[in-house]
This record gives structure tokens, sequence and C-alpha cells, in this order.
């Protein structure tokens, strides 16, 4: 049961929030096709509060050496603080966000900014150093680089071309964080 | 002189094509920063006739590891074909093509098509195996595979998603290709 253990998501809330997703996609004029559409990731990192701390993900390819995702964030949704490791001979994911839609307020290790715009979505999310991205910026984190990232008022679509993809290897930085729950069939 | 060594293009040549890609990635709904819209990459490949054999290419992230780019495809501009070898201990360049906007028409190494929807920009285009791609449609190449591509009446605009590009690296099948060539200012 969600209520007491958390690590759930019910079948009806990831529909709902599939179709919310694909508002995004239509604003931000990037196709996908029908299989696409049903498949669109929705990942509350198991914290039952995907309006504040979620993200819906479409994957377009992952292989052992790339990968390449589209990330829809509602308004002000966030990612919790997490990042990349090794994992065998791969010195961990590296990867370039693009902002398509909206705007990202991204936050990265390094130097703190004076003030950062965006609301802390949990007391998890650390780093500080401020890199703002509107459609046509980019930023590249190395493997090992803590981040969260925080869409503006309007939400946002960010592309994300990245070598291999391996979810289940993230490290978060907020010990509740269950990046891949259950789904409750509801 | 391009008329006796045909592996210049003119400056003015290269602008004229950057500010029409510029119409398709508007068309595509895609937004680049002004630094991004001065400096896509024309490529005549050498063969003095772009409109039929050439690409528009910008670059968004090309690290040792993973690139991104976005290829535009003027109306039934067709890209040679050519393929990715081995460079060192890398095992050659696996790509993933995503068609954005327009069509596209793929043709790779593997059993022929029994027709096929493009005509055959040169002699040298020889893969048979047709592989259509609308918005929203995708193919991945595993490396060494031969490919050319063309796009259909209205142009295309496909994302490429790869493991790094090493473009000097490139076999053509056409001998004449030269895939960097020289600019020359007018």
């Amino acid at each position: 049961m969600r209520s007491d253990k958390g690590i759930e998501m019910k079948r009806s809330e990831i529909r709902q929030a599939q179709t919310r997703a694909l508002e995004f996609f239509e604003k931000a004029s990037i196709t996908l096709t029908d299989e696409e559409r049903a498949r669109i990731e929705v990942a509350d990192f198991g914290l039952n509060d995907l309006a504040n701390q979620g993200l819906e993900i479409l994957t377009y390819v992952n292989t052992e050496r790339c990968c390449a995702k589209e990330l829809v964030l509602f308004p002000n949704q966030a990612c919790p603080e997490h990042m990349h490791p090794p994992v065998g001979a791969d010195p961990g994911k590296e990867e370039t966000f693009r902002c398509r839609w909206g705007e990202v307020f991204l936050y990265v290790d390094g130097p703190p900014s004076e003030t950062i715009s965006a609301e802390l979505p949990s007391e998890w999310c650390r780093v500080r150093k401020e890199v703002h991205l509107r459609p046509g910026d980019q930023y590249t984190l190395t493997p090992g680089t803590k981040h969260w990232f925080k869409a503006g008022s309007q939400g946002a679509v960010v592309s994300e071309f990245s070598t291999r993809s391996r979810d289940e290897a993230d490290v978060f930085t907020d010990p509740n964080v269950v990046r891949l729950p259950e789904i409750e069939e509801d």
C-alpha cells in the first residue's frame, strides 16, 4: 500500500501524468509515435509527491554506448539531487541537457551562486551552482557531478543526450528515494 | 579554384545555405541560440552539387563519448553513401536518426527492398534496404553499416544521437567525396 511504504505509484496516477506530459510535448512541437505516447515513464522517485518531485521521461534509445531522452517537467516540478557513479568499466553517465521549451533551473556541484531562483523542493537538494536554461541553452555534466533541476512556472521540455543510462545505479542524496518504484494496478 | 579542384565551397554559398537551413529549423520548431545559428555546417562533400548531394548540420555536443546533432536536408537533398569505421579502440560510430520534420528515405546495408522510393543521387549510392522515416520515426545504425539518405520533396529535419563523431574518418563510397572541403572567401 502506497500510504504505508510510499514506494508504489498507482496506475491511474501514471496515466494521468502521461496524458499531461503529452500536452508539453505538443507545446514543444515534438512528435511522438503512438507506441512512444503509451510508454512515457512517470517517475515519482518513491516520494509520493509527483507535483513537486517527479519527472516524465521518454527514452528514444539506450544502447550500451549512448542514450537519448526527452524529459518533461510540469510547472515547478523538480528532479531530486543525484549523481551517476562509475559502473564497472563505465566511468559514469555523462549527460547534456538541452532546453527545448519552457525554462529549467539546473543546480550543479561547484561554487554556490549568491542567490538561487528556485524554491528548494526538499532539504536534500543541496548543490547551489545555478545554471538557467531557456530554449536553445544546454549544459554538459561530467560523470559524478551532483545535480538537481527544477522547471520554471510554465514547466519545461528538455532533451538529454548521454552515454548509457543506468537509472538503477543513480545515487540520490535523499535516502527516501526509490528510483524505480513498483506500480499498483487500480 | 573550385572549378579545377572541386573541393572548395564559397563563403557566400555557405551563408545562403545556412540562412535556408534556418527556415527548416523554424518549420521543425527547434530553437537555436545566435551562436548556433552562425555556425551551422554546410557540407557539399566536395561534390559541388549542394542541392542534390549535401547536408546542413548543427552539432550540439561531441565529446569523447557521445554526440548529438540536428541534420537539415533541403527538398530532395541527399547525404552520399558512407560508413563509420573503427578508429583505434573505438569500434566505430553508432548512430540513431530520428525524423523531427518532413520525411527521409534512409538506405542501409541489408536485403534490398523490391522497389525504392528515392531517385538515386549518384551511381555511388548502392545499398538498397529502404527505411522510411516520418516525424517520430527513428532507426539505429550499428558501426560499419553502409548508408545513405535522402529527404522527400518537403525536405527534412533529423536528430542524430550517436557515439563520438569523427567526420574525418568516415568512409564514402564515391571516391570523389571530400568530407571537409576548404572554404574560399569571396
